[in-house]
């Protein structure tokens, strides 16, 4: 029985958070056991917009993968894999820019997005605007079938499988496959000052590397409810980003509902829910830190397991690369 | 002492003719004595306004090997080579994507004109787009110092060379060197029609495959006077096919010179002048078809020649792979 293939994977630009264990390590770690699971380090997509700090590229590479295996992610089971170290995706990119307009990449509502946001106008790069056709090289290279996605992420499963049903079309071969967006049930993690997105970039992280004590601090300054100025006042639960983190984390929901009826009724103050929360979220990476000092003592061993990841990824890499040169006739 | 290092090529989308001769094959016999001189069989570029008759670029990899190869490249002293059989050119292609804005390929004289002869518009694909990233990408690979070109493709060095000091500057390294066109003396050749340009596609070209009756037909359908009806009538030499083409390969410049008199008097009939040239043409060509024709008897041979040079160049590109993966912070 062949499973069917995962391709899930992190941009190295710094360490990973809450944000990214509720979004989607802890569905990886699920996941792994009943997928083919690629896990890819996608360094060359960080490089689009990173493409002059590479130091910090190469750095979080390790810290990304550290992360990883310090979270659960278990390389008997999932395959991570550096995305530099598979040549086979250049040249699939190379080969699928022909089969996208300018104007399409344009029209793609993430890329629309980002472009705004980071304001770039005629400074917008190639490499920027061209990332969704290295993705869709990213997914295909290891005939990916799944690919676990945030909402906004759609378009990106979407031009994949146009340049999927346009090589197929073109070429007159099923080598590629289409690719599924599987939308993870969990909401996404708020940052700590309550803003939709818990980000590096927004300084509204708790990273999974945090000591116990900056978890403390971080909880400490989280967003509660602005009104709730005395402790006797009623607090608002809607919108309280510490009762939020503790709906997901904390263990005994029947507390936390009984916390919640007296935070609205008044009399109890954010600081007892908070001193909670840290204790809660302590205890949730306790062991995440722990394994992950240890693993830290010997990055070459991390860096081993990676390495034997891209290893594999590299064969099954090639194996499509041989149909794909067949499917056009470069099969010299 | 190291040679200085020539990258030059073609795009394999039809069979080479008097054009390319003229323009950029006689000047690679004589460089290839004196440089180590890498020849492209641009396969992959030819996709990017091919990639829907991918069986016709590669029927045309042997053809264009072929009239290399009849023609004196000297596999001894040149590196014959396919594009798309050096992966690191892909790779090097999508690092530099990060260095080059989308204004600045939309700006690039020699695309603009070509997409706005194709009539592209909205259908303009991105590969179309960055082929001037990928020729940087050629040229670097092999760490290429001259590129022969026409003065139209002068842009195409300059690009090149914005790519080489962009990287070189933002990751503080001297691995990419700068490259220098060399444009070749002579003029280029007209088409029989007398268009400036001979190529494929206008239908105006003598192969270097044309069989002798081909040639002479051809000869024949020459663009000379249009005012010179009858023999005895003064004709006219500027702008006129045949006798442009007799100034480049008649071996015999008095008599070219005497019959330019006596046509320009009047007495001289084209068709006279056309059978000289069609004899000419045919004595160039006679040894270039006998070498072709026993070439193409056993295809293998040609194939493993371009394959060991394709190898050669490999073991060149990985150098430098390794030397940009290097400065690029990419060498775990």
């Amino acid at each position: 029985m062949s499973q069917e293939i995962i391709l899930t994977g992190d941009r190295p630009t710094g360490p990973l958070h809450l944000g990214h264990y509720v979004g989607s390590l802890c569905n990886r770690i699920r996941l792994q056991d009943t997928y083919k699971q690629f896990v890819m380090i996608a360094d060359v997509q960080a490089l689009t917009d990173n493409y002059e700090t590479p130091d910090k590229v190469r750095k979080n590479v390790l810290e990304v993968a550290l992360d990883y295996l310090a979270v659960g992610i278990n390389p008997n089971k999932s395959t991570i894999f550096i995305q530099s170290m598979i040549p086979e995706i250049a040249e699939l990119t190379v080969f699928y820019l022909n089969l996208v307009t300018v104007a399409r990449l344009r029209r793609n509502p993430t890329v629309k997005t980002e472009i705004a946001q980071k304001g770039y106008g005629e400074h917008l790069t190639a490499g920027f605007l061209m990332y969704p056709v290295s993705q869709a090289a990213d997914i295909t290279v290891v005939k990916g079938a799944i690919v676990p996605v945030g909402e906004d992420q759609l378009p990106m499963i979407e031009q994949t499988n146009e340049i999927v049903r346009a090589f197929n079309r073109i070429y007159n071969t099923d080598v590629l496959k289409e690719a599924k967006a599987l939308i993870p049930k969990v909401a996404r993690l708020s940052g700590i000052d309550g803003k939709a997105k818990m980000s590096k970039s927004l300084g509204n992280a708790i990273f999974l590397s945090d000591s116990a004590d900056v978890v403390a601090k971080k909880v400490m300054q989280m967003y509660t409810d602005p009104d709730h100025i005395r402790v006797e006042d009623p607090g608002k639960i809607e919108g309280n980003v510490v009762f939020s983190y503790l709906d997901i984390f904390d263990t005994d929901q029947d507390e936390v509902q009984k916390l919640k009826e007296h935070y609205q009724r008044g009399g109890l103050g954010d600081v007892k829910v908070k001193r909670r929360l840290a204790d809660v979220l302590n205890t949730f990476l306790d062991p995440i830190r722990t394994k992950r000092a240890q693993l830290a003592c010997d990055p070459q061993v991390v860096m081993d397991i990676v390495l034997e990841g891209t290893r594999q990824t590299r064969l099954v890499a090639q194996q499509t690369m041989h149909e794909v040169r067949k499917a056009m006739h470069l099969d010299y």
